[in-house]
Parts: structure tokens; C-alpha cells; sequence
């Protein structure tokens, strides 16, 4: 993996097939704890948007690497006070070793990683969720023993989420299907580099219809409707979204050996019924833990410790 | 201790009177160093209410102890953004090796403990408060030698404090007399309780006349009469409470060796005088020191270290 | 450096020249990796004011010294619910190893320090910010090989960067010019301080002249026109400080091998241009970084590990 030592991930493809079939490697190796890996090196967090999940895998991973994090909440720190971001990252590149963060614009994160010299992960921006998807492809290859030939389908929001499991499924030949209402579809220019990148590899599909979607799927996968940001508008997209909802009636559409993801956190009776998220098909706590697994093997390969 | 690998602590009656009195013969060896314990654990913090000697104290004991710290603090996590205690509770535990929670219900930390398989400890809810009990017996051993014949009287509201010093005192043989203002009474739940764990071994006393509860006490301890979240009523409980002031008049009803103690943060002029928590006799400081080696001892007693 | 064991750093000329100077030394031994040193220490960050730089720069250096940081954002401790110094002090005093606290009265740090015996360091009060200067210092030594005889000006507000520049530039035999508009002058007190110590050593010089301050100037350094806490004065001072602007008219007066210092953060266009901060004269990523150097070394020192 010496060729990720200081490279940035601010989105999915710009890690390449064999780099990201390494991470995932890499994540096994390390959950299984045939490997370990240890360094001296400070995590710097800096979260724009409230977080549980991504901050806390974020830093168990780095203590299981031996390093430490310091947490940059915005609310705490002169982040919050209109410093340029071309300021703050030089800064910043000083103290620490690596830097995950969370914002909104990915041109914002794209400019902390020109001022910064160190690695930066993007940890969700608007645009995508790369460190997510690592958790999901490797939740996916544990319960069916490869990606290639399987299908994921995405229900609801054509979100960041959608965005990064497109280009993830290209890039390691899942075959990737999006259903999301009209006028919530993905960025269409995701949607073409992830058929370039899928070739003919996986099949990449984006509808409106959820029934055909889901039909022979090995996972389901939803995510909140209104994202963090969007609760003034979550009323009004809840009956747009309904027919999207993962419910039983919809599952019984699948492979009869699917399994459900969530990327949480989930509000039931919304996109996803209690009934399902609670079912012996769910694996979303294994995906959950997966982040930490995830993140520690990007971390040590971007820091160069494999 | 190997019986207390892998348990909660939710109350103070969780343990017996073994378990209690081993805990406190480790934190005493922790504290003189006789004993050195490491491990390679991640503590999480997660307080809904602020803190300060319960946050700094579980840290640093979990620092002594070679381990790691997760600052939980909801205004920063999306645990304040509505998600059930179930999922939290169930993410939390695939990152953590142990978590304490503050928290209003003890209810919702029960619910946390059952979605939890790691060790769930109450670091302060509406009902208790253990983790300072532990620091309070460990003080009354360090002044008196032992526990047993030995009488504590709280004075004022019938809280969390007044639940937890019942319960502790009945488990280790330590008098306990309880004096609160007429509908400030402890649960009398709690009281039956105490009483069925004492037995013979010790006095349990709720009043509501202080100098009689006070006469020969070798403990004088207070807590505020307006815990967080009561502010508002704080002004309406001051003549209420007066009565149960320790002062100096008080103080002399007490044992002439007597020791005052406060679980902090104390209002002078109000459930203490000045003179009184600057005495002699205040203990105060050493029992806000004694919080951290209780709960090195119970965090390296439920994670198996001993 | 084994007399500055267990002492506290309040203000710049808790220092004298010797141990200033061996401060420095210190803090380019543990840059360049001469010298690594290693302690089990926790360092407590008590700060009552938004901090990036302070924050991050604390945390690292004491990582590097294979130690611990609790950060005790007033936020979510106690310490703001109106608990009285001296408790706070002496509570904090049994659990950490050494504080550093960002305050606005320099009497409430004196309080703190009063009531914690262990080492208590300046952060930032509104009389002094001596960790600041130890970073100035390192620097300009970096780019001069020495301090004596050279001449550091400070254009703007007459503040705590200014009185721990004044007496930073004291002690090391650096000239210090304070140009500054009338009524915003340095406290008197601490410029006939600074010209006590610096007796025949460095020249102190306080005028309202923003030229004849910079006129061969080796170090031209300034700071934010309106700091923390005085957002609401910010536009009627823009008229003010316009002359003290540092920007390349005002540099052609200055040494030809001059070079810019800023504490940051900085508000371009207002007491520095972009063009200043960002040329080639420009030193203030260095500076930045060497606050992590000068406070592990200041930290190794008070903790008695040299």
C-alpha cells in the first residue's frame, strides 16, 4: 500500500480498484487482529457537522494504531471565527499528522487539502462519504465472501451516501442500483464517472421505481430522508419518500438471503421499519463497527505504516 | 475480583459487601502505589449533564491505568439529535471497552446497560450516584480505619447522594442518618432497601431533626440544595433548608473528631458556612482526589484486571 | 533547568534571562529531534476563551512527551456554573499534573495558581501571553542565529502581546518598538518593568509612530486590531489603527532581510495586507509551529523532566 503514504481521500475514486481492494485487505487483517500496527502520530478531527459514529470510530481506530486525536469541534475552537480555511489548514499541517474532516462544501475540503501537506480524509462532506462506503463494501464481502456479482440497491435520497456507493460498487464490481424520487436523483456527472469507472464490470443503475430496484437484490440500503441540514424540509419529502421505505412487502422483492444496511442514524417508520432494522437480515451494528475497521486501514496505509 | 469482570455498575447495591469492601482495598492500593494495573482500553464518557470532577476523574484514572478516553458530550454528538438509546447504545459498545454515563432517568442508563454488552457504570443519575459513594467510604476508611460503628449523617434534600450513602453504608456496616426537610424525604424505596442490607450490621436513620442525626457523628457530609436542573427552585429552598446548614453550632453536636465531607460543588453560606468546608475537619479535597482511585479500582475490577 | 521544577509561568519575567534562554534552547533540541523526552504526565487545558492554535499546539506538545490532555472546556464542566476558583483550583489539583488556563483577568489566573500547587501556565490573559513570546522568540532566533542587538517592532494595539513582547525582548537583550495610537498604548507599569530589566541590554521604545518604529526594524509583527471579547469597538478602530497597517509601503522602511510575524489569526486587509502575510518575508507558519516546540519545552521544564 506504499503508494497511498500521504495522499489525501477526499472522495471514493480517487482511490483506484487495486487500492481500494488493498484497504479492504488491510480492514480484515486488522479486525481479525492477524496484523497490528502501531505508530506515534496525532489525528486531528474537525467536525463542522454533529457526529457519533465517524468521530468515535474515527478515534478508537487511531488509539488501536497506538496515536492520539485531538477533537477540532468548531464550537470550541477559532474555526468557528471566519479564519480562512487556506490559514487554518497551514496551521494546522504543523501540529498534526493526519486530519479528517466533516463539512459541507467538498470545495472546502478540497481546499484544506491544498493547504495542508498532510493527509486529509474526508470524513462527509455534501458531495460524498468515502469512509462509509469502505465500511459497507467490507460489511458486504463478510457476509458474502466477494462484492463482484452482487448487487447493492440504494433507497430514497440521491445523496452523498448514493454518490460514494456508486463509485465505490464501480470501482470493486458490485453492481450498484439507485432508486430515488423524482427531482432527488444523484448528481448525474456521479453517475457517468461511476459507468466509466464500472465499465463492463458492474452494472449501474439509477430509477425511479423501487420494486425493480430491489428485485433480486443481495442488499437493501437506506438512509435517512432528510440529512443533516434538511430537518425544515423532512415533512414535506416524507410522502415523496414512501414508496422508497424498506419494509417488509419491499423485501420480499429481494434475494432471500439479503441483507439490510443502514448507515444510521435511522428513524423508523420513515425510511426503514422497525420490523426490518430490527430482522435477522439487518447487519447495520457489524457495518457500524466496520467504520472503526475501515478507517484504521485508511489511516495506517495514507500515514505509510503498510 | 474476578466476579465483577464484564458487569454493570447501575446502583450501589449492585455490589455486595465483598465486592464493595475488595473495591476499596484496591483503590487504596492503587493510590499508594502498591499496585500498578495496565491495560489497552477505551473508556466513553457520556454525560448529559455538565461535570467537572467526575469527567476529570474518570479520565485521568483511565489514563493511569494506560488506557484511552472518548469525550461523549451530546452538544457535540448526534446523541442529542434524537437517536434511540438502543442504536447508541449498540453502536457505542462495537467501539468502546467501557462507558460511563450521566444521565436524568435510570431508566434510560438501564436501557443503555441492556443494549450494551460492555461494562455500563452510573456516573450520576436522579436515583444514585456510586462512583462518589466509593470515593466517600474510601475517605472515612482513610481517616477512621474502618467503616463499621462508625456513624454518617447527611444533612438536607433526600437525593441521589442521600440514596447511594444509604445503600453504601448498609453494605460496609457504616451508621447512616439521613436529615431532610419534611417532603425531601429519601425514596422510601430505597430506605426499605438499605435497611434489608444492613440487617443488624448497621443503623439506617432517616429524620428530620438535624441536631439529633448530627449528635456524635464522626461524619458530617452536605451536598446543594439545588441539584442541577433545580435552579429554579433554589431561591423557594432556602428557608426550607436552613435548618440543615452545617456550621459551627451544628458541628458541635458531632463526635469531637468528626470529619466534614461535600461531594462539591459547594454553595457557602448556603448548605455549608465558609468557616465550615475551610476547617479543620473538612476532608473535602481528599475526597474529590479519592473519586479518581474508586474508579480506577472499579473500572480495572469490571474490566478484568484483577 | 531543574529550577524551574514545579513553578508556574503567570508572565514573561517569571522568567529570567538564564532560564529564558535556556527555554529556548531546550525547545530547538526537541525540534530537531536531538533531544526526546518522555513523562506519564496530564495536562489539563482550562480555557475560558475560542482557541485553535493554543489548544492544538498544548495538546501535540504534550502528546510528544508521551503524556495525556483533558480539555476542560468551561462549556461543559462545572467550572462555569459559578464554582469559586479556589475549589475548582485545588479539585483539579489532585487529579492533573499541570494546567495551562486561557483567562481575561490576570488576578483569576493569579488565584488559580495561588491554589494549585502544581505548575500553572499562562494561556492567554488579557495582561500577558508569554507563550506567544517564547514561539517569537524561538522564531526570530531561527531566522537571526541570535536576539541581541536586533530589533523587533510591533505595530497596532498596545495589549498582552505587546507587554510580553516588551518583556520577552527584556530579558534576551532584543530591542523592542511598540508603535501604537494614542490611547491605545502598552500599560505603563509593564514598560517601565521592561525597561528596568532590559537596563543597557535592549532598547524599549513605546511611540505613536508607525515609521520611525519600523525604520530598520529586523522583526515587523503585529496582531489583530480589535481581540477576543472587543468584536463590538472592531469598525471604530478601523480608522485608528489604518497607519500601523503592516503592509509593503510601511516594510520598505524596514531592514532589506526584514521579516513578518503575526500571532494570528489574521484579518487581512485591515492590520496586515494578503501581500505581507503571504510573501517571502513572511515567518508566521514557523511561528505557529514553534508554540508547539516552546511549550513542550516549557512543559518538560516545569514538570522537572531537564
Amino acid at each position: 500500500m506504499k503508494q497511498l503514504k500521504g495522499r489525501d481521500l477526499l472522495g471514493t475514486a480517487d482511490l483506484n480498484t487495486e487500492e481500494i481492494t488493498g484497504l479492504l485487505d488491510l480492514a480484515r487483517q486488522l479486525k481479525s487482529q492477524e496484523l497490528e500496527l502501531k505508530c506515534n502520530k496525532v489525528l486531528g478531527l474537525l467536525f463542522y457537522k454533529a457526529s457519533t459514529r465517524t468521530r468515535v470510530s474515527f478515534s478508537v481506530a487511531m488509539y488501536k494504531l497506538g496515536g492520539q486525536v485531538i477533537d477540532l469541534n468548531p464550537s470550541v475552537t477559532q474555526v468557528g471565527r471566519g479564519e480562512p480555511i487556506e490559514d487554518t489548514a497551514r496551521v494546522l499541517d504543523r501540529y498534526l499528522d493526519i486530519l479528517a474532516i466533516r463539512t459541507y462544501a467538498q470545495a472546502d475540503l478540497e481546499t484544506f487539502a491544498n493547504y495542508a501537506q498532510i493527509p486529509v480524509i474526508n470524513a462527509l462532506t455534501d458531495l460524498e462519504h468515502p469512509c462509509q462506503i469502505l465500511a459497507d463494501l467490507l460489511t458486504v464481502q463478510e457476509c458474502f465472501g466477494s462484492l463482484e456479482g452482487n448487487t447493492l440497491t440504494y433507497l430514497g435520497d440521491g445523496n452523498n451516501m448514493a454518490h460514494s456507493l456508486l463509485l465505490g460498487g464501480a470501482l470493486t464490481g458490485l453492481n450498484v442500483r439507485i432508486a430515488a424520487p423524482q427531482g432527488y436523483e444523484p448528481d448525474p456527472a456521479i453517475v457517468t464517472r461511476a459507468k466509466e469507472i464500472a465499465g463492463d464490470r458492474s452494472e449501474i443503475v439509477v430509477t425511479q421505481d423501487p420494486q425493480a430496484a430491489v428485485e433480486g437484490a443481495q442488499v437493501v440500503y437506506t438512509d435517512v430522508w432528510a440529512s443533516m441540514g434538511q430537518e425544515d424540509s423532512a415533512n414535506s419529502r416524507i410522502p415523496v419518500f414512501q414508496p422508497y421505505q424498506v419494509n417488509q412487502k419491499l423485501l420480499e422483492l429481494a434475494d432471500p438471503q439479503s441483507i439490510i444496511l443502514h448507515c444510521l442514524p435511522a428513524h423508523r417508520g420513515e425510511e426503514i421499519t422497525a420490523e426490518a432494522i430490527e430482522s435477522d437480515r439487518s447487519r447495520v451494528w457489524d457495518q457500524a463497527e466496520n467504520r472503526m475497521h475501515a478507517q484504521q486501514a485508511l489511516m495506517a496505509a495514507l500515514l505509510g505504516l503498510v
